[in-house]
């Protein structure tokens, strides 16, 4: 069966695709890969240049409010956004900055007086501002973050203060440089009582781009990555703003001081706030994936023309994509960068349902989005800094060179694991998410219930003990019930485990940190495995969902190595807790491997199929191409050509 | 018991601890850190100069023949210019390209003739050389580049050419800009005859620093890190170079054309010409070694001091490295650098006593000593890029802040695990040499040997598949002799399981690109396996020679961490192999958690043991030190203090 690239493309793009397609073609105006040994200040001026273009597009409005001249699409502008990790990643983050944590906080967080004032500027890029919510001394835990906005009734102003060092705005997209106005987190105080962490309308620089009275502005100079962002520092010495300049939504203050709130609870009210800016998250996982994606084709097309060590029969060098070495380390990635994809574009789709502008507000719904926003975009940036890497050394000393892009990548994505909420952090949330469902579900069930329940915990110790539960779930590791099987055991497994130990956390006088401490590690394996199952199930969705024949047994295939990579990864959880015998894990290796050759033939159109605009493809390393394999969709296998060890050394 | 960091420093510094303290001293008078926002073309610039001043020191000197002025101190010339990977890489490998490579290569490669026309000259820094092996087309498999050395006896020259574009020289460090000779590898013909790849002295540049004539060199450009040195491309165009240039330590041309070389075998040559130049390799693990120890005491020092989430009963804020998963992405990293600093000690050691000049040959003890150096040069080189990862993560936002200096590390050391020989590659290098002495074991036993070696695979077998051996082997997964024997069943286990898979290419007919193929993940496994051993013994015998009981103590607990993480991270293999139960397995993952508890409150002292000289650490970065523990050794552990979920989300 011939795979038709074009049909895998059209399964790839989903609902968007006529966005990705307008992309692909806008693409082609902004400047290709910025030459490298740009100063720090020019990559930044190109950049804002990039931005006022995409600007121009009119991109960027299609994910506000179509009151205020937006096109009201906000899947399509996540979706939009994503794409520019095919292209540039500073002009990718310097976007989300503007108009995704900037732009988005005023939608979200402000009311029509905001709206009226400053949209239309905002979309247009004509003012440009800065999310300034992490402090120097709080990244994670922004709910204690120290910045406070003290209302004066007096002159109905609030006083912005920064009361020492710690407490400074920090890492601030958009405040080096251009940042006019600044979205400040801060916590709030009238009639001195505190209210908690508040979002406030900022003016840091004035039209001649000299900071405001009050406003001190740092530079966080180079970074590992994304120079063309100019990251800044922000601190504040009484700065006085209207009352107005509170973002209003959830929670005001009276020209009298008196405080008002639509939720009653801090801390629910604080990440009520938080919740609505989730696009930002869904953002960078967006641009995890993508970045991954052009990574995997450039180390794949290069995998599939280098040759190198010769049969000493024929004198003929293999392909080194013909290694089974080689394929293991790029062929599984790529299988994982597909479930990535799938499962990114189901957050982009539900977010878009939920959030677009004239969407009723659904709590549950939008509490599970948060939580799978917040492992889905742990999971897929780990998997990018990876991939990136492991495609970087798949090329050798190519692989280091500027020129051939890698390097870019892995710098500008390697940020990604801890901005937009640290890693291990949001999977801890996610950890205490599944905890709260699963003492619901547990309380919830009658007396006979939680008998059964019990009966079930006991029986899985016996099982595992025994080494029996192994021997009653039998079936072929290929089969994809099998493995949904085996993901959705470990994630109730962890899950169980974890509620047991945070249990004993709740008996009065106990040791509160050390449990936690103690069980940390659980509440992460159980986070993980809990996304690693909800990735798994949205690709087989979009699996099932294909209706060419040929393009679903590929991706049929391409689901199995993904599966089974994950399995095999964590094969130790498996057999210690009696869900493989040693022999089925064993069986999964090898399922990995076979899987590895039969994809071999595909790897081309697999990465072909991402429909990455080839200029943003063109450097060196590809120019093997035009030798070897000119006008080939797939090269050769030559699955042929024997070596031996001989020659490796 | 308290430790003495002195005497830990002591014990880590070893046998060229004079010459450790003399480059401490050293490299205080280095410029500290260059400019991040540095042009390549002036980092170059400061690099070179830098270089002179190490020139000027007279350190260079003392790896060369003391018959030329030079020291005759091989094994402490590697130690100290693996010391400058505390400072800046740049400058170490552009040292190793001068003086390990370049000067290295005219050492053991060349003889009386080229020793006195320039050896004084490359030590002084006078004369600036390349080491022109790798090409475009060949980088792993050497032995197969194309650039030719054709002797013309009608005028007593070679004539150096480059074929086509795959065969021209790549990624040459002093290459692009300062190089004045090369030594360029070639495959050597004389009298229509081929006799394999030989060595010679090409000049490249003129007084003025001009391409001589029918010498193209190109510019690699912007890398993504190590930009300060020049790495370039070079093009010969039948370039005619006088009959000495050979470099004729192996085998020589005469006037006339006859060539004679005292190894017959052109394979074995080969192979003994590039065993000569082991320093290179044996100076990129140690340079990667110093870097991990860099990375690490940047993000212990800050996890020590930096807060995040109070404990919402008493309001105090836990200091980050006091969290379990804290703890688990740094501390066993750190007990594996420890492991790599002995056994990286004890290999420089073994080749300071082969290679000295006037050591005496000894042909089984360098082979080893090759393999050795492969293997660690590879795990120590991936440790180094996952550990400076991990590291950069463990810091958020500041660790992706050039000023803190992860990123450099990052960039500098990515290339290490791909230059100096691919990792991959060399690890199938390790798994041939180990085949070749196994299948030489084997082959020497009696009859009776082999029916006894017969049945102890079969037993191992039964064994595995009734899962008795697990239940044979008891004991304690703290104690040392238990993880020594685990290490060794499981190196010998997958040699064995290697060798009989081999075995079946042997036979005529044999598919043997598909027996290699399908075994070559078993094959890297097996060297894995084998390098974890010796790097695990050289711990251990570092541990006990150590007479100071606090410090024995301490890291005998280091070593302990050490060997369970290796065992815990493939703990899969030892359950389904019958090695260890599944209780038992769930026992490791418990030892490492407690033993991070166990060394938490010497994380400090064990990175300051490392002696990393103050000036080279400083940033940003550690300023809260100040703050936080100003005077102390060991920052208070605030193990006591208590969070709880609630205040994770």
């Amino acid at each position: 069966m011939t795979v038709d690239p074009r049909t895998l493309q059209s399964v790839l793009d989903g609902r968007w695709a006529a966005v990705r397609d307008d992309v692909r073609t806008q693409m082609g105006a902004l400047s290709v890969h910025p030459d490298p040994d740009l100063s720090t200040a020019d990559y930044r001026a190109l950049t804002t240049e990039n931005l006022h273009r995409l600007a121009e597009s009119g991109r960027p409005h299609q994910g506000f409010d179509p009151a205020y001249g937006g096109g009201g699409d906000v899947g399509g502008v996540v979706t939009a956004f994503a794409m520019l990790g095919y292209g540039d990643l500073s002009l990718l983050v310097k976007a989300g900055v503007q108009w995704g944590l900037f732009g988005g906080a005023v939608q979200v967080l402000g009311t029509a007086q905001h709206h009226d004032r400053y949209l239309k500027q905002i979309m247009d890029g004509e003012l440009l501002g800065c999310f300034a919510m992490t402090e120097t001394g709080h990244g994670s835990d922004v709910q204690h973050l120290r910045t406070t906005a003290t209302y004066d009734a007096a002159t109905r102003e609030f006083v912005v203060h920064t009361p020492d060092e710690g407490a400074r705005k920090d890492y601030i997209g958009n405040a080096a440089r251009d940042g006019r106005m600044a979205v400040v987190f801060a916590q709030l105080v009238t009639g001195g009582e505190k209210h908690g962490v508040h979002a406030l309308l900022v003016p840091v620089r004035d039209e001649a781009g000299g900071a405001q009275p009050g406003v001190t502005i740092g530079d966080c100079g180079v970074k590992a990555g994304l120079n063309g962002v100019d990251n800044g520092r922000l601190t504040f010495d009484h700065v006085r703003v209207p009352r107005e300049a509170l973002l209003n939504r959830f929670a005001d203050v009276a020209e009298d001081g008196t405080y008002t709130s639509s939720i009653a609870n801090e801390t629910r009210r604080f990440f009520t706030m938080l919740g609505t800016l989730v696009r930002g998250r869904i953002s960078v996982a967006g641009g995890a994936v993508t970045a991954t994606e052009k990574a995997l084709a450039l180390a794949i097309r290069y995998g599939a023309t280098r040759r190198q060590f010769a049969d000493p029969a024929t004198g003929e060098e293999v392909v080194v994509l013909d290694y089974l070495v080689h394929q293991r380390k790029l062929l599984p990635a790529l299988a994982t960068a597909y479930a990535l994809h799938f499962a990114q574009s189901d957050l982009v789709s539900d977010m878009h349902d939920l959030q677009n502008p004239g969407a009723e507000i659904d709590e549950r719904r939008q509490r599970e989005l948060e939580t799978r926003a917040a492992g889905i975009k742990a999971v897929g940036t780990w998997h990018a800094t990876s991939t990136i890497q492991t495609c970087r050394e798949a090329c050798g000393g190519a692989g280091y060179l500027a020129a051939n892009l890698l390097p870019q990548l892995k710098a500008d994505t390697d940020v990604f694991t801890t901005f937009e909420g640290d890693n291990t952090v949001l999977l801890q949330l996610v950890a205490k998410t599944l905890l709260s469902d699963y003492g619901r579900r547990v309380g919830k069930l009658d007396l006979a219930g939680k008998a059964r329940f019990a009966a079930d915990l006991v029986a899985g110790t016996v099982a595992e003990k025994t080494g029996v539960r192994a021997l009653v779930r039998r079936g072929d590791v290929r089969d994809r019930a099998y493995q949904r099987w085996l993901l959705a055991e470990r994630e109730e497994h962890l899950l169980a485990n974890a509620a047991q130990r945070m249990r004993k956390a709740l008996k009065p006088g106990a040791d509160q940190f050390g449990i936690f401490n103690g069980a940390q590690d659980h509440l992460l394996a159980a986070a993980r495995a809990h996304v690693d199952r909800l990735v798994f199930d949205a690709f087989a969705a979009a699996v099932d969902r294909v209706e060419d024949a040929p393009v679903r047994a590929l991706l049929a295939d391409v689901l199995a190595l993904h599966a089974l990579t994950v399995i095999e990864g964590d094969r130790a959880f498996f057999i210690e807790h009696a869900y493989l015998t040693a022999g089925r894990a064993k069986a999964v290796t090898q399922a990995v491997n076979a899987l590895c050759g039969t994809l071999r033939p595909h790897a081309r159109t697999l990465v072909d199929a991402f429909g990455i605009p080839e200029p943003w493809l063109a450097c060196p390393l590809l120019a093997g191409e035009r030798d070897a394999t000119a006008g080939m969709t797939d090269p050769s296998p030559s699955r042929e050509e024997p070596t031996d060890l001989a020659s490796v050394g």
